[in-house]
């Protein structure tokens, strides 16, 4: 049975086929979010502390955190500051710390750059996912060594030297190259997650039979794990949430294991939390209970991040209560 | 191809693996709705004309006509009203006559009375959908002989004489006995639209796993068409439309190819939508952007049904201008 394990100093997350969704928090990511990337810059992380305790309070299992940022404006003191080999190796382990003592959440360490992919390495407790290795020859070179030497999993990427493929055939073969290069190094199939690569719908109509084929094939041919961006699937189009939650059942359903994406959003993450109950991910329909509880707080206005929090806190006490009319 | 052809006076819906999600309005059913029962009693058919239009509007492509209702106030002279088999003979040719005067969508005739179905059939115009054959073989022996008679598609509901099995493997074997008996009616396969029986998730943890399964099996070795009364998955759960509304794509992408479910329901019809583009069955995402109209009108509290007539009045408005534009 596939089973990629992420772990952080206290708490473990299983990516399978038999296991609930996984759900990878993106929004830590200063690529085009221009403010969060100034007040980096400035050496504030309230943002990244609030965007981990949010998308952790909202179900996100893993947080994904990506360094791409450069800091234009100390550019001019220092020229170094305009390339992301130098910004982020310093900033990726300095993100690692400050979400490590906010939230006990698995981390996804995010990043183009090998040497700040090696810093995140060094800095994260537990057992992260890397993200990610690609079947370009450069990147299989540089990340795989890496994931060997810190016996982590990683994300492999369905494209190469030549580019992303239309073609699903080209993509699975790619993912497949990936997998045997990882077993040359002795990394086993389990440890990878492959990202089939969603295309927008708008572009192509026929986006969503390809991945749903592939990810299918990727799970019986080769065994692995899966993850996507899922709301590039909806780019382009009006009403992108409605599109991402029915997207991300009918994955589910093909056999997709993650997904990276924003777990802020309620229409998508209550999509995914039927999904669970729908494939007998869902013991006894105990998250689904849980979940409806959250959507209950929010009709009175209050926003997902903030529900989702009260309800986990009523339970804690709940639970607390409990314990102490059971030793009264 | 499978192609289950049903249609109107005017208007012709195809069920089929490359066509749209064929959703069957359940709401004109007297059954567990007192109300209307009494009034249909009192020959009011307001809220049956309400429920067709209101239906056609947010996206019904066929509107199910059951029958199923007693006339307790006029039991008391003739005790005959007490009989389904003396009501809804009389009831459903009217039923039908109301509806076909208000709509010119499809019809499905709904009743466990064979001469109800028999003056359902007489009755509309077009080619309706019959609803329903079971394995039953006193069913099977009244049924498919009307089916045959009229040439119409049946649904065909895979519980048989020993009642409903919790083994989806005897439930297929059901479905292909029907498809069997019908054939040496001289009935074809892709005019047996195949109900695979859904059971609510909350009593069988295995229910979506075991009918995704099904639907694909009976697609691949039966090559016949689906449906499902879809809101019984989540029967017995809190926040029943989100489980519906992931139950559906779900059910779309193993291959079920229409439901009998209430249209009404923004979220599950949405859902529906978005499933259709992900599955290449709305071509340059017209229907979706349609759709995204509708959802934009109801920002402001107005509901689906009103929403969705005045983007479909708006639309013609908008064809009819252009083709002046275009005379002028």
């Amino acid at each position: 049975m596939t089973r990629t394990v992420i772990e952080s100093k206290t708490k473990t997350v299983t990516i399978g086929f038999d296991e609930p969704f996984c759900v990878i928090g993106e929004r830590i990511n200063p690529t085009g979010r221009k403010k969060l990337a100034a007040e980096l810059e400035l050496d504030d992380y309230s943002t990244v502390e609030r965007d981990a305790i949010e998308q952790a309070a909202c179900g996100a299992m893993v947080l994904d955190i990506n360094s791409g940022a450069v800091f234009s404006n100390k550019m001019a003191q220092d020229p170094r500051y305009a390339d992301n080999n130098f910004v982020e190796p310093m900033l990726m382990p300095e993100l690692i710390k400050r979400v490590q003592a906010v939230v006990d959440t698995p981390l996804c360490i995010d990043s183009s750059v090998p040497a700040a992919l090696e810093a995140g390495l060094a800095a994260a407790q537990g057992r992260p996912l890397l993200n990610s290795v690609t079947g370009e020859e450069e990147r299989l070179e540089l990340v795989l060594p890496l994931v060997k030497k810190y016996n982590v999993p990683v994300v492999a990427i369905s494209n190469d030297d030549t580019g992303i493929s239309e073609d699903p055939d080209v993509r699975f073969e790619v993912a497949k190259k990936i997998v045997q290069r990882a077993a040359d190094f002795g990394i086993p199939a389990h440890d990878i997650v492959v990202d089939p690569l969603v295309m927008p719908i708008g572009a192509m109509a026929s986006a969503g039979q390809q991945v749903f084929a592939l990810v299918r094939r990727l799970r019986d041919e080769l065994g692995v794990n899966t993850t996507c961006g899922a709301s590039n699937v909806s780019f382009g189009l009006p009403e992108r949430h409605g599109i991402n939650a029915a997207f991300l059942p009918m994955a589910i359903a093909a056999g997709m294991t993650s997904a990276i994406m924003n777990p802020i959003r309620v229409q998508e993450m209550e999509a995914i939390r039927a999904a669970n109950l729908l494939m007998n991910h869902d013991p006894n329909g105990t998250a689904w209970i849980g979940f409806a509880r959250v959507l209950e707080l929010m009709k009175d206005g209050t926003s997902f991040a903030e529900a989702s929090k009260a309800a986990a806190s009523a339970g804690r006490r709940g639970r607390e209560g409990g314990g102490r009319r059971r030793r009264g």
